[in-house]
Formats: C-alpha cells, structure tokens, sequence
C-alpha cells in the first residue's frame, strides 16, 4: 500500500469498516469507466467491484450492497468531476434498513451530496455561524441524480421516489415514472411501526404483476383507485394549514383505511400490518403500511386532538407484539448539511464509533 | 264472527298465530283493491292492512312485516285468482329473521306458492307416491312475481334478487336490475356464521351511496372491480364440475379474499365479521359476509379437502366469539313442494307449534 493517500469508509450500523489506497482506487476507476462515466452502471462495471472489495456475486446482505454503492458512487462521481478524495466518510442513521423505510436512499443521498461536495461539484452552502444549510435547487437535482444511480446499485430497478424524497423532503406524487413535488405539506406528526417481518421488495413487485395478468378486470381498477386516493389525499394535504386542526383528519383516515384494504387486495398485505392496524384501531387511530408491504413498516397517524395516554396506550400494545415503534413527523426537510459544532453527543459518538 | 269460514296463520318463528273470519277478510279485500288488483302496493292499502290487523303505522318487527306481507298477498292474490281461502297456514323456518339470509323472501316464496295453489293458479306438481316435486317454469314465474310483492311490503324496495332464488335455487346473477340465472352451479359446502350483530340494510345502502357521492373517483373503480368478481366467480362456478375437486378452490378462495377487502372498503364491513374472517383464516379457510353485511352472517367456503377437524376447530373458535353456525351447501334447488308424508320429525313439531 505503500503509505500514500487513503479514502477510509465507517457504516456503523452496518459493521462496515473499509479503507483502501487512493491510488489503488484510480486504478480501479479507469478500469471501469475507461476514463469516461457510462450513465447506467452494466453488470460487468459491478462485477470488478465485487471482485476488487471480496463481495460474493449473489451478495444482497446491506453491508455488502452498501460497499458495492459507495465504490460505485465514489468512482463515477470522481471520474467525472475531480480526483478520487482521500478522506474519511462516516455515515450513521436512525432507520433500520430492509423495513420499507427508504433507509438506502437516505443512505445513497447523502454519499452523493459528501462525494459531490468533495469533488467541489457543488458549493459548500453553510455560512459562518449557521448550524444548518441546504443546497440550491440545481445542486439538489445533481444529488439526487447520483443518488439515484446508487440506489439503482442496490436494488437494481428502482422508482427514484425514494432518493428524490430524501434530496427534497416534503411530500411528492409519483406517477407513471413521473416525480413531482407537492407545493404544500403540514407537518403530520405519525407513529412509525417496524413489525419486523422481512421482505423482498422484488418479490412483491412481481406477486402484484402476477396478480394483475391474473385477473385484470379486477386488479386494474383497484389500481385506478388507489391513483384516486393519492390524488384526494394530495389535495386534502395541499389544503391544510401548516398546523392542522383536527377536522381535517377524518378524510385522511378514511383513505389510510381504504388505501390498506386495497394494498391487502394486491397482495402486498400481511397478518403482522394486519395486526399491526387493529392495535391502533383499538385505540382509535388509523394505520396503514408504509413501502412495500408484505411486512416491513407501517405508519399510524396521530392527530393534534389523540390524547398522550392513547399515543401511549396503543405504543405499548404495539410494543407487546414485538414490534419497534417511534413517534416522528412527515414533511420534514430533505438533505441538509449540519456543521459540525452543531452536532448533538448521540450523533458524534454513533459516528466516533468504528 | 259468526261460526263461518276461518282462514288462520301460524308463524312460531315468530311467535304469530292469527285467525280471521273469511268474510270479513272478503269486505277488507274489496276495499283495499277495489274488486282489482293494483300490482304496486301503495301505501293506503297497506295502512288499511295494518289499522285491519292493529299493526302501527311504523311498525318493523318481523312478527309485524309478516303478518302485513301475509294479509297483503292473500287479498291480491284471492282477488286476481279466486276467493279468499278458508285454510290453515303454517310457516316455519331454519334462517335467522334480520341477519341478511334472506329470510323474508324465504317466507314471501313459500307463501306465494301456497296461496297461488289454494287459489288454483298453480297446479299440483306432486304424483302419487313421490315425496317432492317442483312446479313448471311459468308457475315459478308467477311465485316469483308474488313473492316479489310480498317483499315489496316488507322491504319497500328491495331489489328481487332474495325471492328469485328462493324460487329458483341454484346461483343467480344480478345486474344493473337484471336477474340470470347460472348456466351450471356446482354444490359448495359452506360455514354460514351468524355474527348475530343487528343491522340494518336500509341505513347501509344509505352509507354506501353516501361514500361514492364523497370520494367518485375511489369508489366507482372499487365497484367495477367487484363487478368483475362477479363476472370471474360466475366464469369459474360454470366451468366447475358437480362434485368439485380440491383443485378448483383457490381462485373462489383469492375472490372471496378480494370481495371481503372491497365489502370494507364500501362501508358494510363490521370488526365482528373482520373476526369471523379472521378466526376461520387460522384454520385455513376463506370467509366474506353476505347480504348487506355491516354485522349479519358471513360464508365460509369448505374445500372437500378441508379436514373435518379444521372444520370443527373453527365452528369452535367462532362459537367462542358468540357466534351462531350452521354447515350447510349453496347451490341447493329452490321453491318445492313436499308430500305430508315425506316430513320429518322436526319440521312436523315445528309446524304444530301454535
């Protein structure tokens, strides 16, 4: 290795720790892109990085998905706009990933905007004394596009509404492969349920393909209506305020409701959200799972006038499933750039950790 | 009343036994129809009927309904076809009244074959020495049509479908006000569950209509989709054989599955038949509810490889909830006429109960 330059990764919630000779990763970078980035990255691109970083072809364990990102991420963004960075990268998150949550997008955004951010293919935005920043829209739509072929790394074929959430935040509407923000999200404070079952979201997809060459005449129209119910439910949040009262809460439980009868209709249900929905329904609140389905996560919504003793209530029902729950708000901010002054104990020791 | 000719009715099921003078029933028939048949009942006549048989004007127990829909029915039809008989009837049933089986058409058919026979309007079906027998398709038209007007009075606007297959039996199709019958039907074992949660089928229609009046652009494909059910539920019925092997159940099982989702999600699900499917998947089994639903019974289809002690366990698991089941087939044939002789024990004691 010869003691040169270093580019030094830590996911430690992976268990991943990685380091690698800069020079050695130049080298790697032109075999594969031959100088040039090719936009999509071909099998044979991901087969010499599974074989430089000892990845088994078949690997779909998150550690070995996240390397394989991060190589691919690095050398195609240092191709195109720098030199390779020796450097360290920490990356450290709350979500639990394989749970539907979208844990690898925020994963891959935030890769691309340190990687971009190091290849001074975007601005360093933070001013003296501001413990918070956010890019230009120009930037974020850069993030999100090498983002994007990070995600396609991991899962192959994916919608791109996962990392255009995490580079935007907010709310979006996706359809027909079309991503569009919605001009306006209250702040929607929710319950966050992880049941723990596992599931593939490829499997899924293609359960819900199969369903529909099945029985088209039945299956089409479910679709039609769940496009319906994102559409009401867009304009219902367009029209909340900042802060909702609780009157207009009704209309979106009836759709949480409707949407998981739908989604159970599909096949992408299971007995656990099942279980999951009847917990909260107990305790008057309306749930419905969040991602893929089959498992996974599901989201319960918690209107200004729920009591805490309910909240309370039906998060140690939820508990005594053996499920993992958190309250949390949706419409939160997208990608942002902390300074490292303002950095909380937990976050600095999480990423301190090897 | 003078010692002369007495017609009396005897319901046990719901505890009526009521006896009229004939001739007086004969002055209270002219003044009803007018000497002619009018084949909508208004609600003068009826109004009549009930201040005749001391009914209040908004009466809507059973016992009440069907002492109107008997006084009603045996005046038209003694008026169209002949004289008011001087008869006994009895009418017993096994259905629950009130818990969407359909039970007022059951006894609306019956009658109307009675009556129709005692006016001669009908023939006699039965040859010497057989034990039942069936009448022609032109008499089962004219049973229809009368059971109809008898559901009239009891339901004000019920849609035919009830009394159309008591009357002919087997599987119907109903749309768009058109009634067809199945080509082919084969016999289906079911669990039918009485969840014995009152309902009302007037208030939930008033509910469905009201939730597509809120939300079209959800709700109309939701009933396209069931209409579709229909239509590939009938397409597998008719390519069934009559003694179906295991093999066909699992695509009736995926639509009963789908049906129950989209029952809910027209506002006619109720948590007590949410439980009833619930308990009954745990043994393997696939159940919906039937007629209007919001409480009522539910079905629960019984493949013939479906163990007897899978069968029990769930009639166990489901009593436990409080409810009511019987095992029993669909596809059975419909109005029939028996030979005195051919009765059984239980059906003569129930009879001779006053």
């Amino acid at each position: 290795h010869g003691g040169g330059e270093r580019l030094c990764v830590r996911l430690p919630g992976v268990g991943v720790r990685r380091e690698w000779d800069v020079a050695e990763l130049r080298v790697l970078r032109d075999r594969i892109t031959g100088g040039a980035v090719r936009h999509l990255p071909p099998r044979e691109q991901l087969d010499v990085l599974k074989e430089f970083a000892g990845i088994a072809a078949d690997a779909s364990a998150p550690d070995s998905l996240a390397i394989l990102a991060f190589l691919y991420m690095c050398l195609a963004i240092s191709a195109k706009y720098g030199d390779v960075p020796s450097m360290d990268i920490a990356v450290w998150s709350e979500l639990p990933t394989g749970a539907g949550l979208g844990s690898s997008a925020a994963y891959t955004v935030c890769l691309a905007a340190a990687l971009l951010h190091a290849c001074r293919a975007i601005s360093c935005p933070l001013k003296d004394g501001e413990a918070t920043a956010r890019w230009t829209e120009e930037e974020m739509t850069l993030i999100n596009s090498w983002a994007f072929q990070g995600e396609r790394v991991i899962h192959g074929n994916p919608s791109g509404v996962d990392n255009a959430v995490g580079t935007w935040g907010g709310a979006l509407r996706y359809q027909s492969g079309k991503i569009t923000s919605l001009k306006r999200v209250p702040t929607l404070r929710i319950l966050l349920t992880n049941t723990k079952v596992p599931r593939s979201t490829m499997v899924l997809v293609a359960g819900v393909k199969e369903k529909i060459l099945k029985f088209p005449a039945i299956m089409n129209p479910v679709l039609d209506s769940i496009d319906a119910i994102s559409q009401e439910c867009q304009s219902v949040l367009e029209a909340m305020p900042t802060n909702p009262s609780p009157e207009y809460y009704p209309v979106l439980e009836e759709l949480f409701d409707i949407n998981q009868h739908h989604l159970n209709v599909i096949g992408v249900g299971h007995p656990s959200l099942d279980r999951l929905c009847r917990v909260t329904a107990s305790h008057g609140l309306h749930s419905k799972l969040t991602g893929a389905g089959g498992g996974g996560c599901g989201i319960t919504l918690l209107p200004p006038d729920a009591t805490p003793l309910a909240v309370e209530a039906a998060k140690r029902d939820l508990c005594a499933c053996g499920f993992e729950c958190w309250e949390t708000d949706i419409g939160a901010p997208g990608v942002t750039l902390h300074s490292s002054s303002s950095l909380n104990a937990e976050v600095l020791h999480a990423l301190s950790e090897s």
